[in-house]
């Protein structure tokens, strides 16, 4: 990739990174191993590094730095843990890239109204350890140990958003330094408010498009009494489907219900050293009192049992049930090693649940009939599931194979009531599904961008055109 | 209260009139009796009607009304049934009511994925009869039989919003027409999503400012297996207090938990020709599988226990479950008829909950020293509760004391981490709140309405100033 700065724009980056580094000193950094880390991601988009890496300590080193960058229109690219699948801080048009993890304490816990108030380089199992000795957690799991700004920015979800919800549900306030520098604070402590418009949902996953997030105010969760896990095979992926959607409609509270094809399931063996059967899976996490747990349970068994489900492996130590979700997490990485050499393009749709027993199997058969590696994992209570694309970066064919399969399926999904992305986001490799999916809602998008930043400065190229 | 509409304005108001009344005919209503109708809600606001009413029957009759009244800069307020709180639809600038009380329409029903799509003018109850038989409920009841535009529009919840959420929760999408007579569609029906702003949840709360809200698409629940109702009486308002506090910090999946202190409990006792103990009071509901709801029901005659409370008086039977909540959701009219004559003033805070062991008896110790007569309920599982202020509408002293005590409420809170409102929306009655309450944050509201409607003709006066 190439940046698209040029004239006007590279002479006002030159000149904010130098009156930055005359502010900040060794906290600008411009070293080449620097900008290169900051140039990556995890996902299958090549390398951009920025112009320069910026280290604030605080919001108002934040917001200071964004003055100078706003004086000169020097691009300036929030950075979490580098963690993000879809290019979210890619430095196309040049600029500096905010490294936020030094804004890394946990400012304040209240326990007795369960909430808490992180910065946004907080990473999540950092805050998990913190929690652990209070009884209390932090639910939403996206996989990655990425940032609280990261993820409150992508509208983050993961295994447990069947029963906790997405970063949307769990955000009571921000910290937001705006595209002129000024500091806002949005929302308040308590759980519900009608005092006028929602802007924390709206910087909820705006990818730093509207503004820089510097400290999010969390709801947190008492740890549950009881957590088990169990893993079950089925004897066809319909079986699994028919599970997970059954177990929806009649609201038995899970908190995780995951489902592996047997490609995923097989990757994943081979991978974490496992040994579940191959076959279509599915994995359960239940959490609440003993009495709760006991009576989801055999729910789940009766309801397995009626759609061809076997017998359950249960896991009831915690160090077991980490075993079980680290090998679920590094399903991308197991999908990977099936073929060395190659990346992997994970896709996100996300569908009415009613409508997966017909998405699934139509993309999984489409990906097959054009030769791809393609195992899926998909956090189906959600109707939300990533097929793996595995392909060789090399071979321009197989690329344009994984894209017209990608574009097929997200018309798929769309078709079917669904969206593009449940939880990757957009960041610029998914723009041009979000144009299809919302029409000239778009339009209402770039006209709140440019109404709060008419420069375009904040993370240039991101979401929509324009 | 009189309109602010003079000079041009007026002008374009008349041009606009005479104009959508060649377009719709008798759906154009100058008739004084329905200006007077549009022209009320349930505050304690005055009465200011609009210069015409407009009933159309679908989005696309609200879009080409919209762009006439766009064309003459004309206000447009859309009106739902009437059941506002804060003047929200106050026609303070002159111009037309929208009444989409005939966009009444259930347009889908989605059994299998808990999900449906209704017209803004559709109301609680009538949703509720059409979902019965399948099984299916929508939980948020904000007391009144509201539309659902106008339960979107306030960002409604209610009593249930403990268990359940609030409207921002609850709404997957929305069909939209804007300033211009644009027509969007936010959101889809899948649960989750990354891809781009959420504009969903922008227009949820927005009061009508940013567009015309014309279908919500809902999310549903199934009607839980079993549901009791208890009422239980406590010696001291810090015990009921303390109660809803260890009842939320426990994460006692309660459905409702509504406290009552003594005044209003005598005051719902004349009301709706009750007995109970005229003591601070706990009204409870419990949602769930018979064994789910048996183990709350043991947990909380613990936690009351060790908080002075009393015996339960539990309501398994539907009929008697109804009559209990009709009788706390006439909670208003209970207190107004305290004195008859008089109006009430209904505040709406909402703190943490840890800090309604002192903002709660403080706000009520507050209101007997200036002699008002202020029974209280509240959703305190949410930490929201509502003061009523009685007070002689003829009396310019009385009124003034209401304010005063209100204003010393809403400063309480707000040095709580609460907000001014956690339920009924600014309206024109808590601009000023508002302001205090989100400080420079204000000003991005701002901004995002001048982008999407820069002529201000959606519901202008509302919810901030400018």
């Amino acid at each position: 990739m190439t940046s698209l700065a040029s004239g006007e724009r590279r002479a006002g980056i030159d000149a904010a990174v130098s009156q930055l580094a005359d502010l900040f000193g060794d906290r600008l950094s411009r070293s080449p191993s620097i900008l290169d880390i900051h140039g990556r991601d995890e996902s299958w988009h090549g390398t951009l590094p920025p112009d320069a890496v910026f280290f604030p300590e605080s919001t108002d080193e934040v917001a200071r730095a964004v003055r100078v960058c706003a004086e000169h229109r020097c691009p300036v690219i929030p950075w979490g843990a580098g963690t993000s699948v879809e290019g979210h801080t890619a430095p196309l048009h040049g600029g500096v890239t905010f490294d936020l993890s030094g804004l890394d304490r946990i400012l304040e816990v209240n326990a007795d109204d369960l909430d808490c108030r992180v910065g946004a380089g907080v990473k999540r199992k950092q805050l998990e350890r913190a929690l652990y000795d209070l009884g209390l957690f932090f639910p939403i799991d996206p996989g990655a140990d990425a940032t609280f700004g990261g993820m409150a920015s992508t509208r983050a979800s993961g295994t447990t958003a069947v029963r906790y919800g997405t970063f949307r549900d769990a955000v009571l306030g921000l910290t937001v330094v705006l595209a002129d520098g000024q500091v806002i604070r949005t929302g308040t402590r308590a759980r519900k408010s009608s005092a006028g418009y929602d802007l924390t949902r709206l910087f909820v996953g705006a990818e730093g498009t509207l503004g820089i997030l510097t400290e999010v105010q969390l709801r947190l969760w008492g740890r549950p009494d009881k957590i088990v896990a169990a893993v079950c095979p089925f004897g066809s992926l319909a079986g699994a489907v028919e599970t997970a959607m059954e177990v929806v409609q009649l609201a038995i509270p899970v908190a995780r219900i995951e489902l592996l094809d047997a490609a995923m399931v097989d990757a994943v063996n081979r991978y974490s050293d496992r040994s579940d059967p191959v076959q279509p899976t599915l994995f359960f996490e239940l959490h609440g009192s003993p009495g709760a747990v006991a009576e989801q349970t055999e729910m789940l068994r009766e309801i397995t049992a009626s759609h061809g489900g076997g017998d359950f492996a249960w896991s009831g130590e915690q160090a077991e049930r980490e075993a079980l979700w680290h090998a679920r997490h590094h399903a991308l990485y197991a999908s990977l090693a099936l073929r060395p050499g190659c990346k992997a393009f994970s896709t996100d749709v996300c569908v009415p649940i009613s409508r997966l027993g017909d998405v699934l199997p139509e993309s999984q058969a489409d990906a097959r009939s054009e030769g791809l590696l393609a195992p899926i994992v998909g956090h189906v209570g959600d109707g939300n599931f990533h097929m793996i694309l595995i392909f060789d970066p090399d071979d321009r064919g197989e690329r344009a194979t994984v894209e017209r399969v990608n574009e097929r399926l997200v018309e798929r999904a769309l078709a079917a009531g669904g969206t593009s992305t449940g939880e990757h986001g957009v960041g610029f490799g998914k723009i041009e599904w979000v144009e299809r999916e919302h029409g000239d809602a778009v339009d209402v998008m770039r006209r709140i961008r440019r109404a709060l930043d008419p420069d375009q400065i904040l993370n240039p190229g991101k979401i929509f055109r324009g």
